[in-house]
């Protein structure tokens, strides 16, 4: 039935999208051919002699210098197409390979001797995941527990770094039982713990330390077919149409326009969703102008807080070490995304080099959730002015699954000119079985919540860190901090005895802008060369996520790791090299590179190129709602334009009309 | 064109919504019949041998007990109508009435002695309005400005209190240009104020201390006729079908059922909005449970930052010294609701008692913006598993416009369980006129933000206090406070060196509990009565607004009256006289009733009948694009079950199906 309306919806898309593919944007992706050609070129160098892996590839971005003029130009020629391909070879060396598509030439091949690996391939997280179940340690382990070893499943994890001195690159798997359930992450069979030689695939240490009970199957199930309900109800499938000029969403490629907005937006095999060059339209000055070069997630820190055996090393770090792009999901309609979504598909590479494309990766529509832009009631002249407009917005949308967790990262355009961007966490905890069944029983710190019979929610964050290189009006931007203080009055002619005012603050180096949020102050990334018709500043104003920073102690590996969640701001001037908040190679990483080292340098960031890098964290003590699945928890922050128009540039958008069909059959 | 869509909508609306007026429900507003008898009642009385003004005529709810009781049985029979009243007469004595409606009788009379005055009447304020324009005082002073009288509007402005031993009824008036604009709050003629007695009607102190360039009109006007715009845009009702058993929105006079909720809505002339009798129909106990007795603005303390003489008694009390009622919003289909909306009217009171109906205060509808619920993707064992759903919602609405702000209070219920409490401020800026036309020429303090030409908008701030009395699973509730603390591990097993754990403090007395947000905690309401199945606390989780409290000194006179404004959660125990955050007669208050002098008595709170006070803060900065009108700012709470269920009830109700027309026609 669903999947009749969705063709349906899928028909009707062609009127509703205008779709082309003709102009290429420097920042497309790389394209099934491109990958196809890139193997090609990499097959034929001295690499192939060696047994290579592919663990990263992703279009090298032309300069932004040359993207900016690219997009400046009328009648731009093409930019030189580059691939960067992080691989390894023979399981002991890791490659930084530039490769260019069009000279068909590798133009570099760096060898890379630092701390810290790429993200393993799906072809070894697959095969480390069935290695266990070859160990005859493991079913003798299972045996002993009464278990069937053909139900269980194992899953790898990353295993972070604790002071080690050599690092080899390791996985830990922790095993699960899917008997009867095909939530198998509610099943965990604690006691466990196989460590995993990656490269040479093979299980280097095993422990069987303690025997928990199992905690049931019964109700850990979430597929649809085992729902029930008194309540059914009937949504309708919001039907767009475009109309006229600049009606609907243009996309042509991966660039979306969009009423006042032109933006672009692709798959990042690291970052998953990134959106570029985004540009606003001022009606008043009929000028295009920059907003956002771009935007992305540079790093998800997932500590766990269960500092036990099995559990210590669990704080993961989602985009360095899996990647936020090959687990990214080909969308549901309806479900992940509204009926009234237009598409874009995306490719991926598998170790071996091969794109897959998948489909659906990104969706992109109109939201209008019966809020307004802007409304107004006046009475006093006499007359009633009753006016407003309805708020519809644009929104871009990617989902990727790690593990355990899905997330939504959504880019919210406005006609107001802000941009709301958003990120939803939703997916099934990461549970740990305890002996107990009712909560009179617990006694110690289990380090999580009882969430059900046997089965703990174990308490942890979640730090999502954007990368935002905003160019405000141009390049040369810089942080002002608007802090409000209150002053006490001084003059004897008021009965006032305090306000308070705004001393404004620009961050002149990289330490005046690392930023823990709390004490009241607007953080306003303006450009100072360029003013308002009245002279201020242009500007946009981050409305930040609400506080919340790392907990752990400074000492602490996971930590210095992540050392950059100390702080929800932090400013740096736009370097092409610093993208990942926790360094490039973040896999078993030591801190040694990353946001919090680069900032150290304190660098000048007062009327210069550059990134604000912002922090969206979670704290999740998690409870029984969260089980066996997590009603979706919304986070994120706003760019909003502040001084960057001359007025509310709302007002010279004409407001949205609504269309009624007369002849709606009110039966589905 | 528009309109013609809506009226179509109308007509659609008999078949979506079941509106039903035959049964009662004791928390019911006052009818028009009721409020017609009222006045009969007290007319007969000796009290109309003076000159009597109603202020505020609002329901007298039955006590909380009865309409338990009420709500358990299954054939209720009514409870008693009554009203109060707040009343002056004579322009001298304030008057608390309560009137028995179906006794015919005034059950009581008391004089109030008390510090401070009931809100003024709609007609006090339209003389007060009109007063100085027939002072010959103010018409030199605009004749010296050379200009038009017959364009010059004036603003009655509550005045507060700063101190004085004795505090009459007073209102300051402000008065604006209106020649060429219908924005006159745009076009302030700065330099003169005007003191008016409200009980004799006269003003009683004029000053005009110095003139100012009056802004220009040109760019001031927000009506829909000067909007010019490329860019058009379509967007398409969204219609909805009540299908089956529970589809749909279902209203029975002021109760709304919708899906798993069963709640009250009603328009009071204090609060704007009520929200009641919250219930939420647990699947998998077969049961409805309580979850909220009440919730609505309790007040809105919005300081301005100008402690200059014409400027510095601006501190308002929305609620107590105006009242969200008498200025709610008859909501403007397709602008302020979306199309699929379905509404109630409201019954306001004016000065004389009599009964005015306005249509459309309350707007009830199902919002879809493109979110889910919850979803997963299992890959683990083989197959691909890839569920969730989309997330559709009940928010229930009223828009009250005080003076140039347009508050929207949205109660937002979904099916798992959550309460979102969300808050939007859109309307005009408070502005101020000043000579500079550029921002280089200004050297001084302007207490705000220059916006235009000649025009400062005020720095200000909007606390917006909650008043929620929560009933989780029944009457006695406890806050606990699950602190998250960060602690060093101390077995030398692990590598780890810190972690977090939780814990958990339940608030004892009021004490306990009024909280500054920004240490990590959770804030959890309990019924410590209520076992999960597993044996946890069944509880709501407050997950509060960004961190805002008011950043005036404590002996400033504002903040005396607004002392509650200094926490941003606060919990007492339930009782029926303490409503009001700021007290019951907030204007020209001296802060010795509310919030903050309740809570000095530290009463016990645990296991009891508790009130939970959240307040929302904006410190807002205004910025050019807040003129001529501002782009809706958003804040908000949630409400979210904690170990309420044993497990997500979203498992448990039915997905919302997608209707789809095949012969939707495309052209509007």
């Amino acid at each position: 039935m669903a999947s009749q309306v969705f063709r349906l919806l899928l028909l009707l898309h062609c009127f509703y999208f205008t779709f082309t593919t003709s102009s290429k944007h420097p920042l497309d992706p790389l394209s099934l051919d491109e990958i196809i050609q890139l193997k090609r070129i990499i097959s034929k160098s001295n690499l192939s002699s060696s047994n290579l892996t592919f663990h990263q590839v992703d279009l090298d971005e032309p300069h932004k210098r040359q993207v900016l003029q690219w997009l400046r130009s009328s009648h731009p020629s093409l930019l030189p197409r580059r691939a960067k391909v992080i691989a390894r070879t023979d399981g002991t060396t890791t490659h930084e390979i530039t490769v260019d598509l069009e000279a068909k030439t590798i133009t570099s091949d760096l060898i890379y001797t630092g701390h810290g690996y790429p993200p393993s391939t799906l072809d070894e997280l697959e095969q480390a995941a069935r290695l266990p179940l070859k160990d005859p340690m493991l079913s003798n382990s299972i045996k002993k527990r009464g278990l069937d070893l053909s139900k269980v499943f194992c899953e790898p994890f990353t295993v972070g770094w604790f002071g080690e001195n050599t690092t080899k690159r390791l996985t830990r798997a922790v095993c699960f039982y899917g008997r009867d359930t095909n939530n198998i992450l509610a099943r965990p069979i604690e006691g466990i713990s196989l460590l995993i030689d990656l490269d040479e695939m093979r299980v280097i240490e095993f422990s069987d330390r303690f025997v928990v009970p199992l905690p049931k199957a019964e109700g850990t199930s979430y597929e649809s077919s085992s729902q029930s309900s008194s309540f059914a109800s009937t949504i309708c499938c919001v039907v767009k149409k475009k109309s006229g000029r600049g009606g609907g969403i243009e996309i042509e490629g991966h660039r979306i326009k969009w009423r006042n907005w032109d933006l672009h937006a692709r798959l990042d095999a690291r970052a998953g969703l990134v959106v570029s060059t985004a540009s606003v339209f001022d009606e008043a000055k009929r000028l295009k102008r920059r907003v956002l070069y771009q935007g992305h997630v540079s790093e998800v820190f997932v500590p766990y807080m269960d500092p036990t055996s099995e559990w210590f090393y669990r704080a993961f770090m989602d985009l360095g070490e899996y990647g936020f792009g090959l687990p990214v999901n080909s969308l549901q309609e309806g479900i992940d995304c509204p009926g009234n979504a237009a598409y874009m598909d995306g490719v991926i590479v598998g170790a071996a080099g091969q794109p897959v494309r998948v489909s659906n990766v990104i969706c992109v529509f109109e939201r209008y959730g019966g809020d307004v832009a802007w409304r107004h009631t006046e009475i006093v002249t006499g007359k009633v002015i009753k006016v407003g407009r309805a708020e519809v917005s644009l929104v871009v949308r990617a989902v990727s699954t790690i593990g355990n967790y899905d997330y939504f990262l959504d880019w919210e355009f406005k006609e107001s000119g802000s941009i709301k961007v958003g990120v939803a966490v939703t997916g099934v905890l990461e549970m740990k079985g305890v002996p107990y069944t009712n909560k009179d029983q617990i006694m110690e710190d289990l380090y999580g919540s009882f969430v059900a019979e046997n089965t703990v929610g174990v308490h942890h964050d979640h730090f999502i860190t954007y990368y935002l290189d905003l160019d405000i009006d141009g390049v040369s931007n810089s942080l002002i901090k608007a802090k409000m203080q209150t002053k006490r009055t001084t003059d004897v002619n008021t009965p006032r005895k305090s306000y308070w005012t705004v001393d404004r603050e620009a961050a002149k180096t990289e330490s005046d802008a690392r930023i823990q949020l709390g004490p009241p102050v607007d953080l306003i990334v303006v450009n100072p060369n360029k003013k308002t018709k009245v002279g201020n500043d242009v500007g946009y104003h981050l409305i930040p996520a609400p506080p919340a920073t790392s907990l752990l102690s400074d000492d602490d590996y996971p930590q210095i790791r992540a050392a950059y969640t100390r702080y929800q701001v932090w400013v740096t001037p736009y370097n092409r090299s610093e993208r990942w908040a926790a360094g490039l190679y973040a896999d078993r990483s030591r801190g040694d590179d990353g946001l919090a080292v680069w900032s150290n340098k304190n660098r000048g960031i007062e009327n210069t190129d550059i990134v604000v890098w912002h922090t969206v964290g979670f704290h999740h003590i998690p409870c029984q709602e969260d089980f066996p699945v997590m009603p979706t928890l919304h986070g994120g922050f706003e760019l909003r334009p502040f001084n960057f128009f001359d007025s509310n540039p709302l007002l010279k958008a004409k407001p949205p009309t609504y269309v009624s069909w007369a002849n709606c059959s009110l039966t589905p």
